[in-house]
């Protein structure tokens, strides 16, 4: 249910309620809301605030692309080895002795690093109590902070990732004898995706009775189901008479500020772990009577595609 | 089946037997006690003696909080230290020789530190037999604890967790033309969770021919299930006809100590596992007459919710 | 299908064909072995030979108990230092160099540990270009070793054990107005279980057309499932007019080597994983006329178990 | 839908479309291509190129075998300590100094393995800002190069790899009144395969309205489905009169460029993951009046099978 009671529409004649279709973007969204509900990259146009739900430190290393996760760790690694220089400098200057350099923060730091990474040459050591008792507490967080980068490092590395790439735009095509309304995904990683299954969700914005608002329909599919995807799939929902897009123009599907949602679950075969991909074509996205070029290099015997071609659409003249 | 067989009532005639509906408690937990089935947080109200089952020390790791889980690390390495420590000790005065500082007990330890976390400055050194086999234990023990350590900080990172947020109180409103039985729920992490699903089990004691006992039923609910649940989900039974709160007072609830076991599941999305919420609502912390304020914050184009209005509730004056 | 094709009995009229009952183990296993089906373990009575599929490393290292991996681990750790002792002494008299000790075995191994371990005290020292690349080589083993060790130790820690423990004994109990096989299990680990299905599968010999052979029913029971298993669960197959142990004796069942095959699955709520279960009773393991002790210590609002009773079993008179 | 639409086959009458059954090879590969769909070992007979698909570096040290898994190690170990070597004689004469050997490549080599395992005898030690600022640079990489291999080590572990062994040839054999097409299978691993399932598609070029192209059967089983295996499994499609296969003869097969796909899908008990496999028979690995050897041993109480005669089959002579 969402916020608003009232004024929830009836079913549609669909299969699931309308209400099971909205797929708990909730009457708020649904009645005010004119961005797009799923961003491009499957994410969602919210926001949230209060009850500190701002920041999730592991949920945030864990998303994070490797390049930032690379910057933080060496970041963080220096900064560390700072605080732990200073923490040597006020223990005194007798503290640090050995062969070599000054006192300083540069030894210091250097120290630091040799006790962080436990590596310990003994050119210069820790002389007294006190640094002894700094050198005890470094040793713990550099065992342990190495223990969560692990563990980090893996959990990044397990993490069940599809990268489903969608073609830039849906097209409306010719297909049969009536047309159909298709768009192209393939699987940018060369692991194996099994068992792919998609769903359309046609949404856009209605006339009811109790106001402009969403509604919400299943497409039906030409296929539904794969059970590999070792190539590329064009997912097709052919305009029949059923369709709730007979009829319809490119006209009308900007004017109702059409939305088609694409869920896919299928399931990674290199961790047999279920993945979920979804993304959306907007009413601008869509192109009206063009068709994907055809990936297929050299149609014979050996099959190959040429991905690069993946995005490639033609306008059909007729 | 549960310990007492004769009394078991007749099956009722909602959907699954109502045996089926009891979920496991067993009919001596659901004739003798009067204390809440579920906690809020979804753990039960049974003790188990005997068979050794007081303490798994791997569970106990794996679900205690970080801030006790560091102070054990801290204590554990500073115990394992003192112990190596008196080790070195009880080998002789001449065991441990070097520049740094004179022999005792304090030289042991910030030996044995260097050793456990494979410093080894070199500043203080085990000289003769006893000493060095110290030495190999302790490296051992040092490398088995850290991979030890290890594992175990990245089984408390791969734990699927779901902080599903239940509201403080649930409400019985006034829904379309008659009321409905309801409390909303959020997703306290930034992970998503996707294909919620909700099940709620209404018990309370009656009188039936073998004494009072708890009955169950499993509520009918305006939705079961989301696809995502970006935001809050307001899960709602509406008392209809056919419902088993049909005519039912506050009073009657409190008297036959009514509770509403919530149990959702939902798969995280993060790590594609399946997660588990469970949670209940006793007859004490259902709200008659009131509703929940809406948490939409300017409730235009850019959807926010406010979460820290999600656990207030108005009173209806009708 | 099993080995033998032409000797298959006519499917039975239970739900299932009987092959699908017989549950992998195949016509040869049912026609010529007398050995239990499964062990109470939940292991087969089966033998492999050839294929080299006699050792699995990684599997035999994952299941072990924990102290013989332990055991392992140390026996490990001694014989990978002797050996690199061994290559260091190879290098010749002046290879290690140092303030500790004589030449020797002892100071080429606490070299080694010195290591392998990564410390490192700088006491002994590699001189040469033998005795460095021994120590380049001895580097790479340890941290390869160590990285081994810690994955192995998660590898151990993560897998879904379920620790169900079955009654010593099954037993025929009157129930109701009639008579029921029953047996009762608990959980043996803190961790919760939920969704718990259990299936029952009665397997005797019968004379057929084709000799003597094992024939298998699916029982059916009061109750297949519980949504929670806090405490334990007494599983009961009522014998109606229906079940195939109608009208049986204790002799029919010895006579015939019967044997209950149980099948558990679960879901571990710790780590969000399927687990499964399962043993049997044969005949000799089932006690006529006897009924379980109850659990409940002190049955009133604190519910506790006591799990040291769990196995008895008080014959009834009658 | 394939990237030809015009040219699709109707529907034919069996379980499922066409189009559903030709498992998401598409029509052009359907109709082009007379390479086998499916390899042995389960790998498809497609390439891509474009679009940065052809390296993924994570996948690729996940799947390696792991003897290039340990060459790669050892390899990338000494690479790196040259690169610092080079780093540290780039440093000038002086930054290293020590006990240990003359200047040069060899004692910057070992000094980096020193400084890269965390090892630090001290015997050789970094002098001077710029050898000091290497060490710390090469101890992150040490860690964070170490913090990988783990993570990688144990990913490669946990994957749930099942090793299904097929027999070598699949055989059209007698079975009860009529014949049936077989080939059995085992698991290679120690590890119990649990509730396993098996489905074969049958794959023929057959001269359609549309061209010669192929077509898609799903083949029934005599039996689909076994809930252990702790043996082998036959695996039998009974050439019954509704069967594709019925009134086909060897030469048949062979000029129809037919292959058998075979899928399996069943759960890996140690790690409660699903696992898949699947193989292809094509026409030339499918023996005609042929049956496959008993692998049973000694026939009687103990059941032993001797995998080393899995792949043998015996010519039948009537």
């Amino acid at each position: 249910m969402a916020e608003q009671l009232k004024s929830a529409p009836p079913p549609s004649n669909n299969n699931g309620t309308e209400e099971q279709r909205d797929l708990g973007f909730g009457s708020v969204v649904s009645q005010k809301s004119h961005l797009r509900l799923l961003n491009r990259d499957g994410s969602f146009n919210v926001h949230r605030k209060g009850m500190g739900t701002a920041f999730s430190p592991y949920h945030t290393l864990l998303t994070m692309d490797s390049w930032r996760f690379t910057v933080l760790v060496v970041v963080s690694y220096l900064l560390v080895n700072m605080l732990f220089a200073l923490a040597y400098l006020f223990c005194g200057p007798q503290a640090l002795q050995g062969t070599e350099g000054e006192p300083g923060f540069a030894r210091a730091f250097f120290f630091s690093v040799h006790t962080f990474a436990t590596i310990g040459y003994g050119n210069i050591i820790p002389v007294g109590m006190a640094a002894n008792i700094v050198v005890t507490l470094e040793s713990l967080v550099g065992l342990m902070g190495f223990a969560l980068a692990t563990g980090m490092m893996f959990a990044r590395f397990s993490r069940p990732t599809a990268r489903i790439v969608y073609s830039r735009t849906a097209v409306v095509a010719p297909y049969r004898d009536i047309h159909a309304f298709m768009f192209r995904i393939t699987n940018a990683r060369s692991n194996q995706i099994i068992e792919l299954e998609a769903k359309i969700i046609f949404s856009r914005f209605e006339q009811t009775p109790n106001g402009r608002m969403r509604r919400y329909f299943q497409l039906e599919l030409e296929r539904s189901r794969v059970a590999f995807f070792p190539l590329t799939w064009t997912i097709v929902h052919p305009i029949s008479d059923s369709s709730p897009l007979k009829g319809i123009t490119e006209r009308d599907l900007l004017d109702s500020e059409a939305e088609f949602l694409v869920l896919l679950t299928g399931m990674d075969e290199t961790f047999s772990q279920v993945v979920h991909s979804r993304s959306s074509y907007r009413a601008e996205e869509v192109e009206w009577n063009a068709r994907f070029r055809s990936i297929f290099v050299n149609e014979d015997d050996d099959v190959t595609v040429d991905l690069d071609r993946f995005h490639e659409v033609e306008r059909l003249t007729s």
